[in-house]
C-alpha cells in the first residue's frame, strides 16, 4: 500500500512540510514561523497542525521523515541543540509519529540530510563518496557512501568544522572559527584592531561575516584579504576530506557561498597546491550546492524512503 | 568448489606467502627476501616460485590476495611506488593469476589490508567504523565501514599522513612530516640546532626517528619533547580523523608505536582536549595493534574471501 511520505524540517526560525508520493515527487508543501520561544508542547502541535495541511484525508503515511537540529537526532530525541537550549531530550520523533497512525519516522540532522539531496537531485548525483560542507554561521557536513548516509559509530560523524588547526598565534582553532560566517566575522575584526588598512568596515557598528562580505563584494581590500585567508582555511579543510576520503565531489552550501569564486578560488587553490597525488583533484571535485530553501525538506523525505525501504 | 585461498605479501624488503583454507585459517606459509634490485621479471618469477610452496599441488586457488605497495595497488598494477621506482605499470595481479590457473586475483595496499585484517582478526574486531594508521617512516591508513574496505572514488581514501597543518614557522607541513619516524628526526634535528638544551642525540652521527625514541626511552629531555610534540601533531590528526568518521575505534600501528605511551599519551591528551563532543571519545577508542609482521599477509587473505565472496 503505497502512500506517500510526510517530510517536516524544523528548524530554529521556520517550519517546513512536505508530502511526497512514494517517488519522492513533492506533491503539496507548507510552511510557518517555528516560534520556539513558545512552550515546547505548543511548538510540537503546531507542527503536528502544519503537517496535517499537507497529508491527504484519512491517509497513514508509509513513513515520515524529520530533520531537527543537535547532534544524534537519528534517536528521535532533541537535546543538546545551540538553537533549543530548553530541549531536553525531546521525544520528537515519537510525537510526530503518534499524530500520523504510529508511522515510522525517522530524523536525522540538516547537513546529513542536504547530504542525502543534493546526493539524490542535486550537485552530488551519480557521485559516490559524496561529501556535503555547509558553511554559514557555523559549520556542518554530511556524506553518503555506497549509496547510503554515512553517519558513524554514534551518528556524530562529518563535523567538519571541528577539525582543528594551529594559528600563528600559537592557538588551535576549529575549522569553523577560520572560514565560518563568524570566524569571517572575528577575522576581520581582529585584522582591524591590528593594522592601520583603511576599509570601509571601520565605519560600521557591527563587522561580522555578513558585513565582511558585502565589503569584499565590493572590493575593500581589507575585507578581501580577510575573505581570501578564510577561502585559504576552508582549503585545508578540504585537503584533509579529501585525502581520507577521496570523495567523487565536494558539495558547498550554506550562505557563505554567496561569496562565490572570492573564497572558493582560495580554497581550490589551496586544494590544488596541497593534494599529494592529482588524481585526487579534478575540476568537478568542488560544486556549488544545487538545492534551495527545501534542501532539508527533500533530504528528510528520501530519508524517510529509504529507511522503510530498509524495512525500519 | 571450495580449495583455499593464496595470500602474497609483496613488501620492499620481504615477500609472505601463505596458502588459507575456506575459513582463512592459515595452512602453510613462507617467506624470502624480495631482491627488488633485481630485474623485474625476476623478481616477479621469485614471488610465483615462492607461492608454488605453499598451494597444494593441482590446486586452482579459489582467489587470490596480494598486498603490494603504490597508490591503486586495486588495478592489479604496480606504479608510483616509493619503494619501486622502476615499476613502471608492471601488471603483478595478472601476472600471479596467469600462474595459478587463472584464479580470480585481487591487490590492495598494505594499509588498506592491515585495517580489514584488525578488523576481522585484531585490535578493530567488531568496531565498525574501524580506521587504522600505521605510523612508522611515513603514515599511512585504512577504514572499514559497514563491514566494507573503504577506498573512495578511486582507491586513494584514508592518506591521514597527508593532513596539512600550519606550523609557528609560517610554514605547512603534512602530519607525516611532524609525527612519523621521519618526522621525529627532523623536529630533533631542528631542535639540537635551535636551543642548548643537552642531549645524548648529541653524541650521535645520525639522529633519525630510530635514535629519538631510544634516547626518549632512556629519559633524554630533548628527546622526550620531542616524541611529545610529535604525539600532540598525532592527536591534531586523530582530532580531524574522529570528527569526520565517528569510528568506533582508532587502531595504531608501525614502529613508532614502539614508543608506546611516550607518543600515545600526548596524542590521546590532544583528542580528550579537542573533541568536541565527549561521545566522541572513550576509553578505547584508541587501540595497539594486535597482529604482528604477517598482518598484510593476513588482510591480503581476507580480501581475496571477501572480494571472491563477492562475485568478483
Amino acid at each position: 500500500m503505497a502512500e506517500g511520505f510526510l517530510s517536516i524540517d524544523f528548524g530554529g526560525t521556520r517550519t517546513r512540510v512536505g508530502w511526497y508520493s512514494p517517488t519522492l515527487e513533492l506533491i503539496t508543501r507548507d510552511e510557518s514561523p517555528s516560534h520556539t520561544e513558545q512552550p515546547i508542547e505548543s511548538v510540537i502541535d503546531r507542527i503536528i497542525q502544519l503537517a496535517r495541511k499537507v497529508v491527504p484525508a484519512y491517509t497513514v503515511p508509509d513513513a515520515i521523515g524529520i530533520c531537527a537540529p543537535g547532534p544524534q537526532a537519528y534517536t528521535g530525541y532533541i537535546r543538546h541543540a545551540n538553537t533549543l537550549p530548553e530541549w531536553d531530550n525531546v521525544p520528537l520523533a515519537q510525537r510526530i509519529s503518534a499524530a500520523f497512525g504510529d508511522a515510522p519516522t525517522f530524523m536525522e540532522n540538516d547537513a546529513n540530510l542536504a547530504a542525502l539531496a543534493e546526493y539524490q537531485f542535486g550537485a552530488a548525483k551519480g557521485c559516490d563518496p559524496a561529501l556535503y560542507l555547509t558553511v554559514s554561521t557555523g559549520i556542518g557536513g554530511g556524506a553518503v557512501i555506497g549509496g547510503q548516509l554515512f553517519t558513524g559509530w554514534r551518528g556524530l560523524a562529518i563535523e567538519p568544522g571541528h577539525i582543528k588547526f594551529p594559528t600563528a598565534d600559537g592557538q588551535v582553532y576549529s575549522l569553523e572559527a577560520l572560514a565560518s560566517g563568524t570566524g569571517i566575522g572575528r577575522l576581520a575584526r581582529e585584522k582591524l584592531a591590528a593594522t592601520d588598512t583603511p576599509s570601509r568596515l571601520r565605519l560600521l557598528q557591527t563587522v561580522d561575516g555578513k558585513a565582511v562580505g558585502e565589503s569584499a563584494a565590493q572590493g575593500d581590500r581589507l575585507a578581501l584579504e580577510v575573505v581570501s585567508e578564510a577561502g585559504r582555511w576552508l582549503g585545508l579543510g578540504l585537503v584533509a576530506m579529501v585525502h581520507l576520503f577521496n570523495p567523487q565531489v565536494i558539495v558547498i552550501g550554506g550562505s557563505v557561498v554567496n561569496l562565490g569564486e572570492l573564497i572558493l578560488n582560495p580554497a581550490r587553490q589551496t586544494l590544488a597546491e596541497l593534494l599529494i597525488d592529482p588524481l585526487f583533484n579534478y575540476d568537478k571535485l568542488i560544486q556549488v550546492a544545487a538545492l534551495g530553501d527545501d534542501v532539508c525538506l527533500t533530504g528528510a523525505a528520501i530519508h524517510a524512503r529509504n529507511k522503510s525501504f530498509a524495512g525500519g
